[in-house]
């Protein structure tokens, strides 16, 4: 035995990965520049991000030694350090753009990390003084993020599970699409090409819809609020979001919203013929059926409210909107709702923690883990009754294994504990600030950006920016985004001893 | 089959309990009565409340059927109906007197079950205006819940396994006792002498204090803190609680509230020449540690703030007290910290979701649940770097079934919703009611009433009341006490439909 234990993480196998995919981000990024040289804009902002890119990817990728694999250690330390190092990276075209709250890199670096991490969550305050270019990266980064997730949670997450989210994925899914696929890269090719599917077709009925009832809803707006619906993301160029276009736009884009959150290995089931496997699935009805519940209600408060602008279609409409918006963890907004009765705000605020079907682009708690809870906790009290009886609890008709149930549990909680300390975090560190930050707005922004919502309340609510909080809570934030977009447990095994030495 | 099925719960079983319980009640309402003429004042709202008692101790025992015997579900029944009868026929004298708010059912009722349940949640306004025998009811009704909680912890909830509370009890402890006293009744008569002698010792060093430093601490006011002292209860007839008595006095009660929240059954083997046990004990290092750490970060916090109006002995005074008040779940303030920092006042609130040891008269979720899940999440950190690997959880070197750790987050997960949920109605009731309450005090008021703390913040903080919430709130915190006291399940169970049939 040595004095120092060797690192026995390796990580080199980590590096090449992450220099891939920063190499991979000067393909996205040449699309902002293209926005950037038709409205003759300067495009030095995305040619250093492209450098970077470059330089950085070259950088990692002389890291690798030809002989490592990537086990599971070496997949948490690649997703933690590309999520956070493909937001660095994407955060130097805002930076050296540098208009408006943007020319402050911790600003950059929020708005470059909300958008990848699909949060969604803004600082910009003046929306008119930023490029049209800068503008549109905000919304590559969002449709980016999208597709890492779906990759992540359909190859990588699956394979070493996270939290329970192996659970419907790798036992009986994603297996199941390997049969057809052998190999993970074809897996994930085939849900990006339902990913861009969807996001065509989202790009198209938007333009569609603007030419026949809003001019606003232009090929740019078209392209933009695409890559951001789909990829339940919700960063918009319009100050005022999916509430600056028509009704019908409105309702167009709800559906959108819910398909970028249900399984995609569903969704590729359902378009290969066997629909049924959709339809039929315990967590899909899950989903659609808490965010019907949560839609009524909010309808309901709204319409009992004397208060309320809105008449019968509107009620429904802002109801079903903005519901959808947060559970599907999307982040737009039809309406300042952070005026509506406190009994609405309260559930659209509770509707945050649900989020939509693991395998998808959602983010936050996710249907199937609530779901799963639910359904074990309805076991154990029965079983606190009849101790005797051996009853498993059963996933579209599978039965789950008490170890996932454990670990689906332990997750969830996990969760709400790092909600509230960060919640605790947020009021103390703006009074220190002297930031006028109430308990609720607080409790709001945490969740919102730490379970990747977008808007929250108050200040930041979805017509406010999270300017309003102090630099410091900003940068908490920007971690907190990072953590909770790649489910936490990456991020905290890599502060483990055991990890780099046993 | 026929077509209704039939009720399968022995509840004549938990009837005759309900009834015996019901009938002793007469002993203890025998003090205040005592109290009352003593101080000339009118006995009638005692032998009204002891008629009822008899009245209704008679009648649940004349249901009872002697073929029966107490099963799970006839003892979650029993233990709920006798936590709500109890509390009911408790608030008759409060009603009875019916001074000041204690004329509306609803406050005689709340103020009734803050006692029974331990939390000391009041809704007094003016103490000044209710006689000395209703005032010293408060105490001697909190001391009894301590001993009901105290039986139920190491007899009945030890026996059916509640959220993984049976885990040290029933295991490795409660087994020990058994050994030595092989009847459920001898155990609980050796707890019920260390809770004697305890409320004993508090109230004679509380009365010899009083004695040398602080002559408003007479036998009055030394009995009934003693009373709320180790049943880590909090009524105060004073409405500045401890804060009304000379620092000396503050020291002292300290050290009883952290002997009220440690176990009782280790407390026995210390008593009983193994103090090893204790001293080893994991869960008393957890416990101990957590207040330490606690109680320091909030002497820092109190010691950086140019607001603070104490000295050096004060701010380690006020920080040890407040902490030790609110982990132990007492509920007892030496000083009004709602007017502290922000960052003094959120520990505090996150303090009352920590508690005392299993096994004591502590409420919340207790530090056996938060040290499992810990110790839990960590080796869960492990075995997904390491999958192959086999680990088992310790607690004082014995390994936790993976059931019970399966439990236990279930427990904390639930706990934790259901506070959430509260703090939400909170909220929105008070503002139907025209009542002021930020997110803040709500969530201090949810935490404080299901979690039996006591105080709060705002206006229901430690120098205020509960009255200032709406009456529509105050009726769902009983409930909330009542659910919370039990730990939940003996509740929750009753509205299953398995629990009445199957
Ligand atoms: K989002
Ligand atoms: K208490």
């Amino acid at each position: 035995m040595t004095g120092r234990k060797r690192i026995r993480v390796r990580w080199r196998a980590s590096a090449e990965l992450t220099g891939d995919v920063l190499t991979y981000l000067t393909v996205p990024l040449a699309f902002p520049l293209l926005v950037a040289l038709y409205y003759r804009e300067s495009p030095v902002p995305f040619l250093v991000a492209i450098a970077a890119a470059l330089a950085l990817g070259s950088g990692f990728r002389s890291l690798r030694d030809p002989d490592v694999d990537l086990g599971p250690r070496e997949a948490f330390l690649a997703v933690a350090s590309i999520w956070f190092l493909v937001a660095a990276v994407g955060a130097i075209p805002f930076f050296v753009a540098g208009t408006g709250v943007l020319a402050n890199p911790v600003n950059a670096m929020f708005e470059s990390m909300s958008g990848l991490t699909t949060t969604g969550a803004t600082v910009l305050v003046d929306f008119a003084v930023h490029p049209r270019g800068v503008m549109m990266w905000r919304q590559v980064l969002q449709w980016l993020g999208g597709l890492g997730i779906l990759i992540l949670a359909t190859a990588v997450l699956s394979e070493i599970g996270v939290g329970g989210a192996q659970l419907m994925e790798s036992e009986t899914q994603t297996r199941d699409v390997s049969k057809l696929t052998p190999k993970i890269s074809q897996t994930a090719r085939l849900i990006w090409g339902i990913y861009v599917g969807l996001t065509v077709l989202a790009a198209a009925t938007y333009l569609a819809l603007g030419f026949v009832v809003d001019p606003q809803m232009d090929l740019y707006n078209a392209i933009a609020h695409a890559f951001t619906s789909v990829s339940t993301a919700g960063f918009s160029p319009e100050p005022r979001s999916i509430g600056a276009f028509h009704p019908a736009i409105q309702w167009a884009v709800i559906p959108f919203m819910v398909v970028g959150s249900t399984s995609f290995v569903l969704l590729y089931f359902a378009i290969d013929g066997e629909p049924m496997r959709l339809i039929k699935n315990d967590e899909f009805h899950f989903y659609l059926g808490s965010m019907g519940v949560f839609a009524a209600i909010v309808a309901l408060v709204l319409a009992l409210d004397p208060g309320s602008p809105f008449g019968p279609e509107a009620t429904v409409r802002h109801a079903a909107f903005n519901v959808a918006s947060m559970v599907t963890t999307t982040g737009y907004a039809s309406a300042d709702f952070d005026l509506w009765a406190p009994g609405a705000k309260h559930l659209l605020f509770m509707g945050m923690f649900l989020g939509g079907m693991v395998g998808s682009t959602t983010c936050s708690i996710k249907s199937l883990r609530w779901m799963v809870a639910l359904k074990a906790f309805k076991r154990d009290l029965f079983t606190s009754i009849h101790p005797e009886s051996i009853r498993p609890v059963r996933n579209s008709g599978a039965p789950v294994d008490e170890e996932t149930i454990r670990d689906i549990y332990a997750y969830i909680l996990l969760s709400v504990v790092i909600f509230f300390i960060f919640t605790v975090f947020v009021v103390v560190d703006a009074e220190r600030g002297d930031a006028r930050v109430n308990e609720f707005e607080a409790m709001g922004a945490a969740a919102s950006t730490f379970l990747n919502i977008g808007p929250a309340f108050g200040a930041a609510g979805p017509y406010g920016t999270y300017a309003s909080f102090p630099l410091s809570t900003r940068a908490v934030m920007i971690v907190l985004m990072w953590i909770g977009r790649i489910e936490i447990i990456p991020v905290l095994v890599l502060f483990t001893k055991s990890f780099w030495t046993s």
